[in-house]
């Protein structure tokens, strides 16, 4: 039984955190460097962009995560460290030693992540005095994780977190997250910054499998801009100390892990979508009847993308039209006939098309339906059983905005 | 040599046109049916919507097409007749036929395009009514050119036209055309509605070779919005009064053809792409040095169909980060370590990238630079000799604001 508590990733036993202004970028006030630490050496795995530009971390994440195992986590946000070429990778190498020695863990053991601007490289300066801050500011209390769940954020306008509880062999473990995201979100990635902790005990290839799969259902259904970020980056860290029988095969355990790792992405990859930069409103699309599930997931992907389709949900309008349109130029065959499209929330559902054709419904009602923070549109396709869900946002003004002049 | 002179559809030997307000949509006020007719019968060839959604008159043009004889083109703004199922294409099959019965043709030579909202169905009685005031309003003037050309127009800020004159066999040749297009405009299909007239005689199986080659090059590599409409159509009609000698095969003739048409279907791709729905300006995407042209082809149109760069264009801001960013994700391998990006227009040309690193550039003269209505960007991936060129423009408040109450 996976259930939410209070928290985020100071949650589990052995997991402390930090967050503070170290200074990444002249002339603002924001937190901008975080740590995670864990007492006892844990497991890890992660996923990374499928940019072919890949951010420096990623590449030094990459390496620390084939080898299965690390013990904490420094983050900086305002500078993305992406583009930077070898010096790039050098000051991600440096930034991990930083941590390290400050922590007195091996570099090889510390995971690194940044986000922000690309093409700028980091004030190292800044980043080992921050580092040095970091690790004597560490505690487990609610409010460390609170400070670096607040430090990641960039365009973001509120912070990530979500922790549950959940059984495994009879013990009681407890798995603690938090992630940034709100522009260059698109799915087909390990998309934006997540961090996940626990206690469960398990092993690192399990791990690796439990987080490919979720991640496809999960992060990999949200979509903010089409833009492929190229520092995204989701890492799992599992330090053993709910002292479960470890997890080394499939099983009711490993199906219990994967219940609580599903719970908290999901819980983070809505939050995201919710938190698109410039969006008024969550928009949730589900795809039943597909011909299988990889053919909803293209279809569910391609309406949550439609700009066009944003920018109705923006404007309440039940323009269907567009839905059926951008399911249409998905690249998956299917019957437009057959097709049933529904807009559904707090307010009620209706029936929009009917077997590919105009139901005969009240305009009213939609735009009331439309109106609330969390939109669903369904759209049944009628020739098998694939089912998808996608999450992504409205299309408005300020996304314009913010990203007309993000860099300065 | 080909050579643009003034003119539209009515142009080459042997067209007249017409365009009218018949009152499709009650409430507005706009012109909104068209007409081209061709004394003579035409070779005739077209490319249409690879949306698995398909509007009525798509299907209906495709037998015309297949035909290879057309004598005149019927078109109305204001509704799709996308999504109207049967009792749609009954409607494009009568709008055909009142057009062949007012012009004296079979209905079968009569092609049809439709633009507008989509899911509504066609008042008839003014379709019919309008095709009966368009063959009475028939004329070879310019004017008459215009008025086809503004008739076709939705969210359009200016009608789309272009005339050349050409040589084929010694004999003097002319082609004309006219488009609309502004959203719901993305590459790898047919986009929008284009019509092409010309009075060369050339076999409609070498009319649709051509205009399948060059459509890839020119209207499919334009992109507003990403969203693929069901009603995109070009069609092309050749009446053979130019006199010159039939082209039944490739040679001199062909590749002189070829040649107007490409000159043609360039200038209004561009045209659609600098009146993308509330764009400020045109965005050319030039990428050379890629593996071969289909590499190219895809970088240069992940990068104009990138949110965030159209948003950074919009702003005039030289985040050539999300260049590089969205060349990383489009699918094509490449070194990023290798590739130079810089901005050009009429203020200059200046590098920003050298080799994936920030070169050290001057942020005012970029912004400068960015200010034209066209700008320019060009990246080298210095891999091989593949190159192609994007059409684009901005994203603006505007666009938002256009498509958030599109259909009211």
């Amino acid at each position: 039984m996976v259930q939410i508590i209070d928290g985020g990733v100071t949650a589990p036993k052995g997991y402390k955190a930090a967050g503070l202004r170290a200074g990444i970028r002249e002339g603002k006030t924001n937190k901008d460097m975080a740590m995670i630490y864990s007492e006892k050496e844990a497991d890890t795995a992660g996923v990374f962009t499928r940019n072919v530009v890949k951010a420096a971390p990623v590449l030094w994440d990459k390496k620390v995560v084939a080898g299965g195992k690390a013990s904490a986590v420094i983050v900086n946000s305002g500078i993305a460290n992406a583009c930077t070429g070898d010096e790039g990778y050098q000051d991600a190498a440096d930034m991990a030693g930083y941590a390290g020695a400050a922590l007195g863990v091996e570099a090889g053991k510390v995971l690194v992540a940044s986000t922000g601007v690309i093409g700028f490289t980091l004030p190292m300066g800044v980043v080992k005095s921050g580092a040095d801050m970091l690790a004597k500011a560490l505690s487990d209390s609610r409010e460390a994780a609170v400070d670096a769940a607040t430090a990641i954020m960039t365009t973001d306008t509120h912070k990530k977190e979500i922790a549950v509880t959940y059984t495994v062999g009879g013990k009681q473990a407890v798995m603690g997250a938090m992630c940034k995201g709100s522009g260059m979100i698109h799915p087909n990635m390990g998309t934006m910054l997540g961090f996940i902790t626990t206690d469960a005990d398990i092993d690192s290839a399990m791990l690796d499998k439990a987080i490919k799969e979720i991640v496809e259902d999960t992060f990999n259904m949200v979509s903010v801009d089409g833009d492929t970020s190229t520092n995204d980056t989701v890492v799992i860290l599992a330090n053993g100390m709910a002292e479960n029988e470890r997890i080394v095969d499939e099983g009711a355990d490993f199906d219990e892990f994967k219940a609580a790792l599903t719970e908290v992405m999901t819980y983070l990859a809505k939050q995201i979508a919710a938190d698109g930069e410039g969006a008024t409103r969550l928009f949730e699309v589900r795809v039943t009847g597909a011909y299988d599930k990889a053919d909803a997931k293209v279809l569910a992907k391609s309406i949550v993308t439609s700009s066009l389709t944003k920018c109705a949900i923006y404007g309440k309008d039940a323009n269907w039209g567009r839905i059926l349109c951008a399911m249409g130029y998905s690249g998956v065959e299917f019957d437009p006939n057959k097709v049933d499209i529904s807009v559904a929330s707090s307010e009620g559902e209706i029936l929009l098309v009917k077997n590919g054709k105009a139901a005969d419904f009240d305009e009213e009602l939609a735009t009331r339906i439309l109106s609330p923070e969390v939109v669903i549109a369904k759209a049944d396709v009628k020739m098998g059983d694939g089912e998808a869900v996608a999450w992504g946002c409205d299309l408005t003004y300020d996304y314009v905005k913010i990203n007309a002049d993000y860099r300065s």
